[in-house]
C-alpha cells in the first residue's frame, strides 16, 4: 500500500490538468488569450475570439467620450472604437497612442451586445452594471495597485443600528498595517459612498485600501481606521449580502437622501469606538464622502459640529429639500454652519470636476462659504461625476487630515 | 442663498436618474430585464436580449451534464440548453421541471461565445473562469443563502510566513456572531482550498461564511473561528491581490503539493492564536479541506499529529511523491498514521462523489485505513469533482465537529 501511496510526480501533473480543464472547459479556444495587455509603451491591446461576429467594438473611458442623451440631459460616457478581425476569429484592437497612468475600464460590443472581456477576470459592479478594468501604472495610478508595501487589513463587521431599527448592517472596515501589533490609537475616516454604491463600493470602484496602503507606506498619509459603511438607509447591506436574497441591483431612492442616514450615523460611530482602538476627540475624526455620501457628510458634519475636524465632499450633492419626519437634519443650514465654523474643521475640503452635473451646485455652496468667510480647501479638476476624480480625491483628502 | 439650498425634491430624483443613466448606459435595452427568475414552482426563467443573434443558449450545471474529453480522459460538464426568440430581441430559457435546493452556475452561449448573464451581477470565478450563480431554496441550500440571522464577521487579514521566505501572506478569516462582543475564547477550523483556489475560494464557491452563520445559529454547530488560508506556497494573494497584478489567473503548479504548505503551516496558526482568541489545545482544533486541501489536510495532521482532534479530507488528492527538499513531509506516511492514531483524531472524516477523478485512490486510501483498524467516517455522495459536494461535505463536517 506505501507504494501506492507514493505514486508518481505525474499523478499530480494530470490532477492539475484536469481541473483545470473543468474550470475552463466553457473558454475552449479563448481561453489562450491574454487581455487586455499593456505593452511596454503603454499602450494597450485588446482581444477577444468570436469567430461567427460580424462587428466587435471596445467600449472604454479611455476612448473619445460619446455625449449620450440621459433624462438629465446629454452626459459624457465611454467612447467606442472597432476591432479588427485577425487570424483564427480573434478580433483585436491597440490603442492609437500610449494611456496616461490611470484605472480604465472596458467592456466589449459583440454584434451590439455589451458582454465583458472573457479573458479579464477583473471586474467591478456599479449598481447592475458591470465593467472590466485594467491600471497604468508610472503615474497616479500605482496608488491604485497592490504594491509591495505593508498592507491594511480589511472586515466585513456587522453592527446594530438602533435609530434605522436594524439589528444588523454591514460596513467595510480597513485597520492600516502594524494594527493588529500594536496597542497603539489611531484616528478614523469615515468614508462614504456615492447613491447606487453600498459599503464595497470605495474598496472595489475605489482602491480604497490599495491608496491608503500606498499613501501610508510612502509616508505621506496618517496611519488611520478607515470606515466605509452602507450610506442607504433601508439596506442592512450590499446586493447579495443581505436576507433579500441575490436580487438585481435597483437604484436605492428611499432613506438616502431625507436624514435617516445623517440621524443613525452615531451608531456607527458607537460601533467603532468600541470595537477599534480610536483616538475619540474632534482632531481624529474625518469624514468625507462623494456624491450623496459628499451630502451626508456635509450634513452629518453640521449635526455633529464637534465631532469632526477634516470634512470632505467630493463631487458633493449639496443640496435637499427640508420636508419629512428628519426634515430638521436639512433645515437651518446656515445656522448650523455658523456654529460647526465658530470652531472651525482643521480642514473643509471641496472637490469637483469641471464637467460635473453638479458643479454649478458646488459654485453656489461655495459662494456662501465665501461670504460668511468660511475658510475651505478647493480643487477642481477636468471630467465629470465620475470615479477617476473620486480616488484623486480620496488621495489628496487623505494626505491632509490628521497633520 | 439658503433659498437655493432649499431646492425642490425633483434635484434628488434628477440626480438619481443622472447616476443611474450614467452607471447603466451601456446596458441600454437590456437593463430592464430580470434573469433568472426563480418561478414560484422553483423551475427558473433565464433571458437575455440579443436581438442580432442568430443562437442562444444556456450552459448550466442544472441540466443534464455532457461528457467532455480532456486530457485526463472524458469529464462530466454543464450541460447546453437551447433559448427560444421572443418578442423584441428577447431569448428565453425555463428549465422544464423545478429545481432541487441547490446553488447551480451557468453562462450565455451568443452565437458560440461563452458570456455571463448581463442581468445577473451574482458571479463566481474558478481560475480564470467566471459563471453567474443563482440559487433555489426550500432544501439544503438554504444554509448558502444570507438568511436572517445573526452574522459573523470576516477579515482579509496579511501574516508573516517566514517559513515560506514572504513577509506577507494573505487570508480569510470568519468570526462567528457574538465574538466581537464576548470574551469567551473559541475552537478553530482550518478550511484550506483545492488547487487553483486561493483564500477567496471558500468564502466565494463555498459559500463558507453563510453555511456557519446558518449552521451556528440552527444550534447545529458550535460558534467557531473559521481560517481560509492561502494554499498555493509561491502566492502571496490571490489574483489582484498581490503585487503581481491584475495578471491573467494560472493554474498553480509549484509549491502546491511538494511539502511546502504543510511545512509553513505553524506559520498560520501561530498568526492566528496570538491574534484571536482560540482555544489552543487538540480538542479546540480541526482541519479540512478539498481536493488539494484535503491532500494539505491529511499530511498536516500527520506532520503535526497532537494538533488537530478533527480532520476533513473532502474529494483528497491522496497521492504524492516524495521528492524535492520536503520529501519528509509524504515519506512513512504509515508510520506517521500509526502515530496519530495512538491518541486518535476524535473524528477523522473522508467524503468523495461516487463520479470523483479521485474516487479510487480514497478507495485505496480507506482500505488502508481499514487494515490498520483506524477509524473514520465515511460519506459518498453523487457526483463528481465539483462545489456542489464541497459545500454538502463542509455542512456535515461541521456539525460534527468540536462536540
Amino acid at each position: 500500500m506505501e507504494k501506492k501511496i507514493k505514486r508518481l510526480f505525474i499523478m499530480a501533473i494530470t490532477l492539475v490538468f484536469a481541473v483545470n480543464c473543468f474550470a475552463q472547459q466553457a473558454l475552449v479556444a479563448s481561453s489562450d488569450i491574454t487581455s487586455p495587455v499593456i505593452n511596454k509603451d503603454n499602450t494597450v491591446t485588446f482581444k477577444i475570439y468570436a469567430p461567427k461576429a460580424v462587428k466587435v467594438e471596445v467600449q472604454g473611458d479611455f476612448l473619445t467620450p460619446i455625449k449620450r442623451k440621459t433624462s438629465f440631459g446629454y452626459m459624457d460616457g465611454p467612447g467606442i472604437a472597432e476591432m479588427k478581425e485577425g487570424e483564427n476569429g480573434i478580433w483585436e484592437y491597440t490603442t492609437p497612442s500610449p494611456l496616461s497612468s490611470e484605472l480604465y475600464s472596458y467592456s466589449f460590443i459583440l454584434d451590439g451586445q455589451k458582454i465583458p472581456d472573457p479573458n479579464n477576470v477583473y471586474q467591478v459592479r456599479d449598481i447592475a452594471s458591470i465593467t472590466n478594468i485594467f491600471i497604468i501604472g508610472d503615474g497616479r495610478a500605482d496608488n491604485y495597485k497592490v504594491q509591495n508595501v505593508p498592507h491594511g487589513n480589511v472586515a466585513k463587521v456587522w453592527y446594530s443600528s438602533p435609530t434605522l431599527g436594524m439589528e444588523q448592517r454591514r460596513m467595510t472596515i480597513y485597520t492600516p498595517a502594524g494594527y493588529e501589533d500594536s496597542n497603539k490609537k489611531y484616528p478614523v475616516l469615515y468614508l462614504l459612498h456615492g447613491a447606487g454604491g453600498d459599503e464595497n463600493s470605495w474598496m472595489e470602484l475605489g482602491r480604497a485600501s490599495q491608496i491608503f496602503d500606498n499613501l501610508i507606506a510612502q509616508g505621506k498619509a496618517q496611519p488611520m481606521i478607515v470606515v466605509m459603511p452602507n450610506g442607504n438607509g433601508i439596506q442592512q447591506a450590499a446586493p447579495g449580502e443581505a436576507p433579500d436574497g441575490m436580487v438585481k441591483p435597483q437604484f436605492m431612492n428611499s432613506k438616502t437622501l431625507e436624514g435617516s442616514v445623517e440621524k443613525a450615523f452615531p451608531d456607527i460611530m458607537k460601533y467603532v469606538e468600541t470595537h477599534y482602538r480610536t483616538i475619540n476627540d474632534k482632531a481624529n475624526r474625518a469624514i468625507c464622502g462623494l456624491s450623496m455620501g459628499g451630502l451626508h457628510s456635509l450634513y452629518i458634519s453640521t449635526l455633529y459640529p464637534d465631532k469632526f475636524d477634516y470634512v470632505g465632499l467630493f463631487s458633493a450633492a449639496i443640496n435637499r429639500e427640508n420636508k419629512g419626519e428628519n426634515a430638521d437634519v436639512y433645515e437651518n443650514l446656515e445656522q448650523k454652519l455658523t456654529v460647526q465654523f465658530k470652531d472651525a474643521p482643521k480642514l473643509y475640503w471641496i472637490g469637483i470636476g469641471s464637467t460635473d452635473f453638479l458643479y454649478e451646485d458646488n459654485v453656489q455652496y461655495r459662494k456662501l462659504l465665501d461670504e460668511k468667510g468660511y475658510k475651505y480647501t478647493y480643487l477642481e479638476t477636468d471630467g465629470g461625476h465620475i470615479w477617476r476624480n473620486w480616488r484623486v480625491y480620496l488621495a489628496e483628502f487623505a494626505q491632509k487630515t490628521f497633520k
